[in-house]
């Protein structure tokens, strides 16, 4: 019992920063989003391919957690947007505490897309609200297609699902319908998109995706306050 | 500082669990072997391939962990040997407690070799001990050969790595001799077998591994106990 009471509290200790952080996103027009995956499903390749066709000078950032080394950084950082590491020391998941310390160095008003890149773990992350506007959960189709039943935490939580590695679909035996129908049974308003970095296939729907956020983002907070539009 | 004193509380309290199941596994002869890796590492089918080639009426017992569904156990118990899903309901591992209750219902003498399938998770299963002899991690070709130096705690505390999904090696971008010398790196003494389920490479090897490691634990209790041979 004495956990449970402990596990609520950090639980509600993150709940708070992550208002804060929620916050002070909608208040600088940011579009924030979690990408959560088991590891190996393709996150840090996903990001690097998204980044690379952002014309430079976009306001892109990137956070990007690990239990060690900071791999992850050194290759998204070869695409000139600031990144920084965030590694946990063995904790298996980001938490609102360490996207706030990782933000101080930063202006917001020089940020209108973070991208944070969870620790490879479809479990734990989940249960941690870090202020995004939508968590992304990633899904290869080296997995199996009865993960959104096994862990449906994240598939319930996720706004989009991004099945990845789909160049693999012919040397392997996974029922992508399947998939689909599972995520949709856990989640019935999750969006699905299904990408491979390697072929590029799919990725201009992500890009789409991307861009209709963003610009919801910026519609969402300028329209209601009477037309207090973000510079660019 | 709290949570910190609470976790080592529950580490504590499962190390007292888990000492008490070796002391019953090592007295009754019985090789236990804990499965852990990224979700979708292929443990399931790894297990699968090695169930069909046992004999029947050999001892042999699985218990297999997830948050929710018994889909696993399904796949498992076409083999004819006694299986027990333990439905975590969330929790990201399994501990000492859930593997006593699990075997309550088993009588210990009529198990030889336990396997156990972890919770697909690389990082928070490597924190609890559940009194097996030898942790084993599996890490699938479709990863990406840094994971052992992210994920340290896991490939510094197993005795075997099994690099699965060889078969997709010549369609994914993944440096064999760098995963290995990175999972030496961590635990110079790690052995590593290389296995295709789908090709059966490599499976020979493996079913070799277990034998050895089956007839040395027999050996290791009977020698020094004076021929308490364990019947078959």
């Amino acid at each position: 019992m004495t956990v449970v009471r402990v596990e609520e509290k950090v639980l509600n200790e993150n709940q708070r920063i992550a208002l804060d952080l929620r916050r002070r996103f909608e208040e600088h027009n940011i579009l924030c989003l979690n990408f959560i995956s088991a590891p190996g499903s393709g996150k840090t390749t996903l990001l690097e391919s998204t980044l690379a066709v952002f014309p430079p000078g976009e306001k892109i950032a990137v956070l990007t957690g690990d239990l060690q080394t900071e791999n992850d950084a050194r290759r998204l950082m070869r695409y000139s947007f600031p990144v920084q590491q965030i590694v946990t020391g063995g904790v298996c998941h980001l938490d609102g505490k360490m996207i706030d310390r990782a933000l101080q160095p930063w202006p917001l008003e020089n940020i209108d897309v973070l991208f944070i890149e969870n620790v490879g773990n479809l479990v734990c992350p989940s249960s941690y609200d870090l202020g995004e506007e939508a968590k992304i959960v990633l899904l290869s189709v080296t997995e199996g297609e009865d993960k959104p039943l096994k862990y449906p935490s994240i598939f319930h939580k996720a706004a989009l699902l991004i099945l990845t590695k789909i160049d693999l679909l012919p040397y392997v035996p996974f029922d992508i319908e399947a998939a689909k129908a599972n995520a949709r049974q856990v989640n019935p308003d999750i969006e699905i998109l299904e990408v491979s970095c390697s072929t590029g296939k799919g990725m201009d729907e992500w890009r789409a995706w991307l861009a209709e956020r963003r610009a919801k983002r910026q519609g969402a907070v300028s329209a209601p306050r009477g037309g207090a539009e973000k510079r660019n």
